[in-house]
């Protein structure tokens, strides 16, 4: 009996690396522990009566199309639906232009298996969502980093690795997973006429954007090269990939994501989906169509707006009154995520591990680099959706105590 | 601007082929056509209100939970229960070796991405499961392909091929998808000899297993392996990778599915989905869990049974009467599909075409190949789990009548 196979064929599980978030996540299950590590939404931004109001009655008036198979682009009225509310934020996309995906994470897949051959270069944010780089990974992805400041992607860097013809950026312009840093108007701008120069696509992954606690809403790069299409009265398709979710403003154990795309890129996703898993859960998708629809999704993100803008506003007051002076962090408009800058002394590696003694968890910045520097150690992510006010106020405290320590020891 | 890249760049749809199962679903959706083409559970079979029951308690108890995000392994008490339930077939899996997917297509494209670079080669059987072939196809695959008789894959064709040593072998031993035969037992051990013989995994998919309407259980290749295993006192790890699904038992449209496996595939597997999809849908790994819980999942079982042999019976009972005797059809002994061999004179696509304007629709037999050969278009495959009794019957009238239409023309 041979059992060579197992290591001898299963080539592309190496290339997958090993992922900090999952080992992390087992530490922070013990209950005392505060945990600033995941991306959690807070479950009680789950409008549970709603689900339980759409399940009722899907099942009653649709439960034989509701449990059946279905189309892989995915149910026509949630991507109408989809369609009409991205409308509100100037995304003027029609039905064909929506596929649904079981998740975001599977957008970024089916990107990846699309565009990404072994050995081929994919640009992205230093740092940027992990996630993402494990899905490109898998393809064989090699990455060209581009640094973000407190503007988001420094475009003025952007030519240089542009002329190496990366088969794509990855770019996450609002309240950017983890820095929680938003890429300005400015540069919006720039990075599209840079795309255009260089012949390059877009990536726009936006599943905080609805999720914005102060300051005007940017539009989206999506639509800024559409404006610029109209302009040039030119070509029915545009350089911009956009991705979006439901999984930060209804919940995420639905896996419910969206890519917008033209019709062209639709019909080859769908293609590759097809294969992949078919499509996604037809029953999660009436669901979700029934729980989101006549308004709710809307009054809903207001809600959850006010949850998380007090959460951070907590962590943010937190941080001001026990991290010692030589931390630096970013002050986010929306999302999930704060950006702390610790000493240069410090390693966020050997701080997790002091933290941990203190029951606080957290994820050290160098695992959202795609090709860690010497300064992606002196970087975490702090999480402020997900832990209650007190539970905030409390883990910042007990942090504060684990850096001071090593900041003595450094 | 410059929109080349969508051609440019777009290297694996090209691979994914067109669907011909896809075009003919919208054909087939014209209220009018009896269609025995798609592979669709009958909603009769959906125990809807046992879905309310279920949703309706996994809300109230365990909404947090359950619309959270979860672990890409799955969501334990399901792992548990799909390991007890298939021990009832002699597959006796601990929890750890059952990895949950988003349906038995998502586990065919993991398996695929985790074994096969762009030209490895694949053995499978010819006929086989067209969306097996689309989730191999996606990641470069080349094909051996071993011909199928009444007594399933025909493993005295197998070893010439196995020295080629493919990667894996793709083998449906249950009322197999497209032709509806079986592999015979003596077959089941003389294939996993030659697979330990040669040291190549075997991929057993298993679908329709539980969907036995006459004859006695077979053990699954997954059994016997594990006993060879015993015998030789040997290793802990077998060479069967098993994969089955609730799709044919509860409801397709869950997307539910698991794969058995070695803990060290599983692993790899596990690392994979992550970057696939983070995990199936919490929520509907909770609602299918309240649903096939105490023992409703057997008594369901045997229900669709029934629901199902009542039609094979009845499409069986209609060629009998109504097809010419230059036909020939296998006689399954479970499943959704059976096979049926057209005079040598006949193409089934063009009969197809001529099978529409009388409002009845099958797949062509060639779908199936992988490398399809002279014979292929004698063939096509017939579905009688979708139909009602009385739609079979009057389907397999119009074919006849398109049949005989041919054959005059021939």
């Amino acid at each position: 009996m041979s059992t060579a196979w197992v290591s001898r064929y299963a080539h592309r599980a190496k290339n997958a690396g090993s992922s900090a978030i999952r080992e992390l996540l087992k530490v922070t299950s013990k209950p005392d522990v505060i945990s600033f590590a995941g991306g959690l939404p807070s479950a009680d931004a789950f409008p549970v009566q709603r689900f339980q109001e759409a399940c009722e009655k899907v099942l009653r008036e649709q439960g034989a199309h509701a449990l059946q198979y279905g189309t892989t682009e995915g149910y026509e009225p949630l991507r109408e639906l989809i369609a009409a509310n991205m409308a509100r934020y100037g995304i003027k996309a029609h039905t064909e232009n929506v596929m649904i995906t079981s998740g975001s994470q599977q957008a970024l897949d089916l990107i990846g298996k699309l565009f990404i051959a072994r050995g081929d270069r994919v640009l992205v944010e230093a740092p940027t969502y992990l996630g993402a780089l494990q899905a490109f990974t898998t393809y064989g992805a090699e990455y060209m980093s581009v640094p973000v400041d407190g503007d988001g992607m420094i475009t003025e860097a952007l030519e240089k690795p542009l002329r190496a013809r990366p088969k794509f950026m990855y770019v996450l312009p609002n309240f950017q997973n983890p820095s929680g840093v938003t890429l300005s108007e400015g540069r919006r701008h720039q990075l599209l006429i840079l795309a255009d120069r260089y012949g390059i696509p877009i990536v726009e992954d936006d599943p905080y954007g609805q999720l914005r606690y102060e300051g005007e809403h940017l539009p989206p790069l999506v639509v800024i090269d559409r404006e610029n299409l109209r302009r040039d009265n030119g070509y029915s398709i545009g350089n911009v990939i956009y991705l979006s979710t439901f999984s930060k403003t209804l919940a995420p154990g639905l896996r419910l994501g969206w890519i917008v795309a033209p019709p062209e890129v639709i019909a080859k996703l769908v293609q590759l989906k097809q294969a992949a898993d078919l499509h996604t859960s037809t029953f999660i998708q009436y669901v979700g169509y029934e729980v989101a629809r006549d308004g709710f999704l809307d009054r809903h993100v207001k809600a959850v707006r006010e949850l998380y803008r007090e959460r951070r506003d907590v962590m943010l007051a937190a941080l001001a009154e026990f991290f010692p002076p030589e931390a630096t962090w970013t002050r986010p408009h929306g999302g999930l995520f704060l950006w702390v800058t610790l000493p240069e002394s410090c390693d966020s590696r050997i701080l997790l591990q002091s933290a941990l003694q203190e029951d606080v968890a957290f994820v050290p910045g160098d695992c959202f680099y795609a090709t860690p520097g010497d300064g992606a150690r002196r970087h975490m992510r702090l999480n402020f959706s997900s832990a209650t006010p007190g539970q905030i106020r409390e883990g910042v405290r007990r942090l504060s105590l684990a850096l001071r320590r090593e900041l003595v020891m450094a």
